[in-house]
């Protein structure tokens, strides 16, 4: 877990700041859920490795001593010995968990609310998730994800506004080189049939294929073997995937779609959908460029059920930035039906750090911009430098007046030079003898610190030399 | 611990957002600290009540094992019942816990990163604390707190940022008829040691005066009598406390300025560095209405060590509505000296209760501004759409394409009607078969669904007319 001092914390800040906007114009609503959740909310949701990794909170006072003492007398004199007692006492003495995701607390949330939430429910929330994993570089155990979702709709047209709405972001953030893969849950599911699979080694075809980039085909036909899935069609397979790296245009697309068709022996639900993401997507006026089909994309998570996709950047060791999809059965897991949904989740951190490693956020200050020295240290400086602060502020630039008032000059400079304050405005006698009664007649005394250039100039030219910068 | 829905959210962001670009202008810095620290850290600084409402995270895996097992075996054959045994497991079990306020994790900040950190110190938190109380209405065991502090000078200068910049935000937020009244710690000192009290006496002192409000000076006198206190002197004190009911002038207060060093028998720098204060306070442009002296403020917490305040609404049964001051003690307890500071907390649901009460919000769309409605169902109304939207977009105003797209019109009005979305545009063969190269020449059907009011105009008047409201 990690400390976010203002500098580091600052880049994350303007990139949630342009992503909310552009969140809020699609008509994303803001949610914000307790971090605890009831333990029994939170488990069996991630399968038992996921569940591990859930930080458990003690229950309190009277309710905590009442569990301990039920579980240690009623193993009183039995066989259990101490050792054998201790996950009886785990598993008892806690019943609220830290979130692990913003998923199932969504879910929770559109079960409980179902009346008073619009359908479909469009949220984003920005928020920390905890867990207990072994920390590794770039792996933290309180992360924030950023999630983006639309519930309770199975309409194609909010597949693609998702996809949209992830495009306008990074196209805000001026990201270089991103494209958006895409394919089918079912479209893969499909596929490991026709290879000659049982449904059964379907997530075993998945893992295997989503390391394709990693251990190339061979690697992946080796792994396929040793997880006993059919390998006969493989040729055939790869082929296809030879196909989806050159596709420049609608037509080459369309032929491989075909090709697809004739692989699995006929038509599939998942290729039709496909196909008419990518024509909505063509037509409300996304370049193919952006957006490609990739039959090999897998997504890591189970619970995926239709259209799916992956943002990556020109830089492949960089990974994911950015994933998503529909998710039918998840939503509903709370409620009595089952809900469709589809979403996102940005990588938040891993995106900062791209853009700040380009150089393509901007540099802000870590400090006040501008620092009042006031040499007068009496009723007449301190009222002239109340009268200043309030322009400054009020055109929107920071200031404080200086703590060491009174002392001397110098190193009132250098202090403020020290901690990164790019401009001092000094208060002398000049600037309270002078008539200043109209904003126009206010002259001050300012200095630039990183090259300390002086000059005396009227309030407003100074307030417009801070603003150049 | 509650959700906070879109509709509940909206109107604490707004007013976050703007106390932010105020804390900004004043060039405080953003921090965040991690939800959890350990628990050394959180325990004994909040009083043995304060640490039996921290929540405790339970340890993992293996180390929880290990620690159960030691403390099992430790135990076994030994006279301590399995009910003895309760309070030593509850105790080992636990390495972590969830922060009680912001203020701890400020002070570890400033102690581990004392060299990276600019001095003094400005920053904000706003962020969860987690506390286990017995919930009450109006108090929740997750909640969020609001922190301005300023770490490392003594200047009475940073004291009175602190209180401008608290001024400022109430006026931003044109908070009706409120007040900071001010005090200072040392002065409630004098006072109780002129009253004949023991220094040990002066916590009972604070917390009789506190209730003065409540329960009256007779009231108090029983009080202060049943704690042992002093009370031949009150009459004197009542005298002074009615004198600062009445001030209006600058000469008043300086009057009782000079009648509370009477009744001391002497100065005390207390008093000195009040009155600086407020010389400091009015010389910077705050009139006196706003910032009252009230020597009965006694401010709950043990830890300041000068000048306090608190700010109160017009209507008294609301309470403090922020409250701060100077504690030099605090925020070196990590570090090997300590180190001055002086901050604020405001009480930001209790702020954002009172402006929602009195309708000073701004109403905000807890939905998107239009809905697209394409009754074409093909290509060319969704390029269509897609160039409207673009153009919506564009100017600040949020839209989404009806996800019922090609079923009937009248129900997809209804939807977007019932789920709050004040204007629908709706595409059909009209739109598409006008010319619409340029922007000027798009004319689109637009229906504001409050009064059912129809209209076909130019795309950019469509944008003025949802702008308006």
């Amino acid at each position: 877990m990690r400390d976010h001092l203002p500098a580091q914390l600052r880049p994350r800040l303007q990139v949630v700041d342009k992503m909310v906007r552009i969140f809020e114009l699609y008509g994303f609503q803001p949610l914000e859920t307790p971090a605890m959740e009831r333990l029994e909310i939170l488990t069996g949701k991630y399968g038992d490795e996921g569940d591990k990794l859930i930080y458990k909170v003690l229950k309190r006072g009277d309710d905590l001593k009442r569990t301990l003492e039920e579980v240690l007398l009623l193993n009183q004199g039995s066989e259990t010995g101490p050792v054998g007692l201790t996950d009886q006492i785990s598993n008892a003495v806690s019943d609220l968990g830290l979130r692990y995701d913003l998923t199932v607390s969504l879910a929770r949330v559109v079960a409980q609310y179902a009346n008073e939430l619009p359908k479909p429910f469009k949220r984003y929330q920005i928020a920390s998730v905890w867990r207990a994993d072994r920390p590794q570089r770039g792996r933290f155990r309180e992360f924030i994800q950023c999630d983006v979702d639309i519930v309770g709709t199975d309409s194609i047209v909010a597949d693609a506004e998702i996809i949209l709405l992830v495009i306008d972001i990074f196209q805000e953030l001026d990201f270089p080189g991103f494209e958006v893969l895409v394919n089918h849950r079912r479209l893969l599911k499909a596929l490991s049939k026709a290879c000659g699979n049982t449904s059964d080694q379907f997530t075993n075809f998945c893992t295997a294929l989503d390391k394709l980039d990693k251990i190339g085909r061979d690697g992946v036909a080796k792994d396929m073997k040793e997880r006993g899935l059919e390998t006969t069609k493989l040729d055939e397979l790869w082929e296809l995937a030879d196909q989806r790296c050159y596709i420049e245009t609608k037509d080459e697309l369309n032929r491989l779609f075909q090709n697809i068709r004739a692989f699995l022996g006929g038509d599939d639900e998942s290729l039709v959908q496909l196909e008419e993401l990518f024509k909505l997507l063509e037509n409300l006026g996304i370049p193919d460029s952006i957006v490609r089909f990739d039959q090999a994309l897998a997504r890591g998570l189970d619970y995926y059920t239709g259209p799916v996709f992956e943002v990556v950047g020109s830089d492949p060791s960089i990974g994911s930035l950015c994933g998503g999809g529909r998710y039918d059965e998840l939503v509903g897991m709370f409620s009595k039906q089952s809900i469709p949904a589809v979403g996102t989740s940005f990588g938040l951190e891993r995106i900062v750090e791209v853009l700040n490693d380009k150089g393509l956020l901007e540099a802000e200050n870590a400090s006040v911009d501008v620092e009042i020295i006031d040499l007068l240290n009496n009723e007449l400086g301190a009222a002239f430098c109340g009268r200043v602060m309030k322009i400054l502020k009020h055109n929107g630039i920071s200031c404080e007046l200086g703590y060491d008032r009174g002392k001397k000059t110098g190193k009132q400079i250098k202090n403020a030079d020290k901690n990164g304050i790019p401009y001092v405005v000094i208060i002398g006698e000049d600037e309270i003898n002078q008539k200043h009664v109209e904003i126009d007649d206010i002259i001050v005394t300012a200095k630039r610190l990183s090259d300390g250039e002086q000059k005396r100039l009227g309030i407003i030219e100074f307030v417009n030399w801070v603003k150049e910068q």
